[in-house]
């Protein structure tokens, strides 16, 4: 693939040579990850009027051995679309996915079926990663991966967890499943909740699926149990980022009580 | 306040007569909740080119006795801002903000100590909301309220909870303390934590911080204590509204256990 011209947008995947799309990461605290997390970067791109932060990035950069390059906000604004970048943007190698196989071992995976705004999508990666999840779980159709949004969203967090997209989210349970993780469906209308379904300081899978919608059937028939967030109020459905953070989070203390325990 | 143009953004506050400004409401679910609510509106803007749930919505609206006018996409975007109205909005009244003194008999209060992203206020309210809060406090300076885009991202949970604003949070734990409510700062260098702190099965006022800053001194000061979110992972700040997310359900998991316990 040709380098861009200076600060200039990335090409992206669909070439001539059909590569897969280089990734950018806009964002302080995404590149700042980025950079802490050793991830495969190609060069960061600078707002040219510096300023702390910027600069200290820009060292950062530099002593990680990457080239730094200076762009004025429109060359910025250009690479990052309507994404907020705050005057820096990494340009990385394409996305990394995990196998499955890497992700099987962990106590907690969290599985997303059909998420479509990558916002959301990044912030289930952020708080998965912050619960203690081994790993995040995409499907590769109709549904938001890695972008310079989900980047923003994820805060750093798609820097450092590994994210597994699959064809086929039920069958991808089958395969956690032979691994020792049950598999827990959210959903609205369970009979089980987070807080008395047995299986939750277990190794768990958590299923979630797009706000509304919920699971596809497919999906909900494939768990071994669904459950609930009881709610209080009017308003119906929770966002799915914040779904999975109660859930996620119910699930680590439960977990992390169930381990002192058994000591 | 004269009346806009028809499908024109509503005149703002800091006018000649200096009235409170009209609240813009955007999109779909945000609409139909502000319907469902009784919430006081002016008048509803659909896209001409309607649609099955915006017809419906319209219905709805003329229903309720209001006035419905057809706009344009580009009136609607004029509207909105740069927030995704779904082709409707609704113009309501000026915000009208609770007294202190209606939400201190809650069994759940969340304060909000300077968030400033509009965003993040509205899925603090959402999720606020979402767990039996029985309102939301906020600041009257250098912090985000109601807007088009707190409304949107609330999903319309502005429509039902009440909302305090005062000019000094500090004071306002002072009268929650007095009437019975706990303050608790969720602060990541706390010693306790939300799962073991001993006061989260009482009546709460949780109060919540910028992501990043966190509390602020005095604030931090004067809660009657700290809890943490015990976090796994790299990342060392959640999102606010995803740290009230999980603070609120956990009060309201040992909430209802206490409940249960004491008959």
């Amino acid at each position: 693939m040709s380098r861009p011209r200076r600060g200039g947008r990335p090409q992206r995947g669909g070439g001539a040579d059909d590569e897969p799309a280089l990734e950018v990461i806009p964002g302080r605290q995404p590149v700042a990850e980025a950079l802490r997390a050793g991830r495969a970067l190609r060069w960061v791109v600078v707002d040219r009027r510096g300023g702390g932060t910027l600069d200290d990035l820009a060292e950062q950069a530099r002593q990680a051995g990457l080239d730094v390059r200076a762009a004025t906000r429109d060359e910025l604004d250009a690479m990052a679309g309507e994404v907020r970048h705050q005057g820096v943007v990494a340009v990385a190698e394409p996305f990394a996915y995990a196998d499955l196989a890497d992700v099987a071992g962990a106590d907690l995976v969290v599985v997303v079926d059909g998420v479509t705004d990558p916002r959301n999508l990044g912030a289930i990666v952020r708080v998965s990663e912050q619960a203690g999840a081994g790993g995040v779980v995409i499907r590769d159709k109709r549904a938001a991966g890695p972008s310079p949004a989900a980047e923003k969203a994820s805060a750093g967090a798609l820097s450092w967890l590994p994210v597994v997209r699959v064809t086929n989210i039920a069958r991808a349970l089958a395969t956690l499943r032979d691994a020792g993780l049950w598999t827990l469906g959210l959903a609205g209308e369970a009979e089980w909740t987070v807080w008395d379904a047995p299986l939750m300081d277990e190794r768990v899978a958590l299923v979630v699926g797009e706000e509304g919608r919920g699971l596809s059937r497919l999906v909900a028939e494939q768990a071994d149990a669904l459950v609930a967030i009881p709610m209080a109020g009017r308003l119906d459905s929770l966002n799915a980022s914040t779904a999975t953070a109660v859930a996620a989070f119910e699930w680590r203390r439960r977990h992390l009580a169930r381990a002192a325990a058994t000591g």
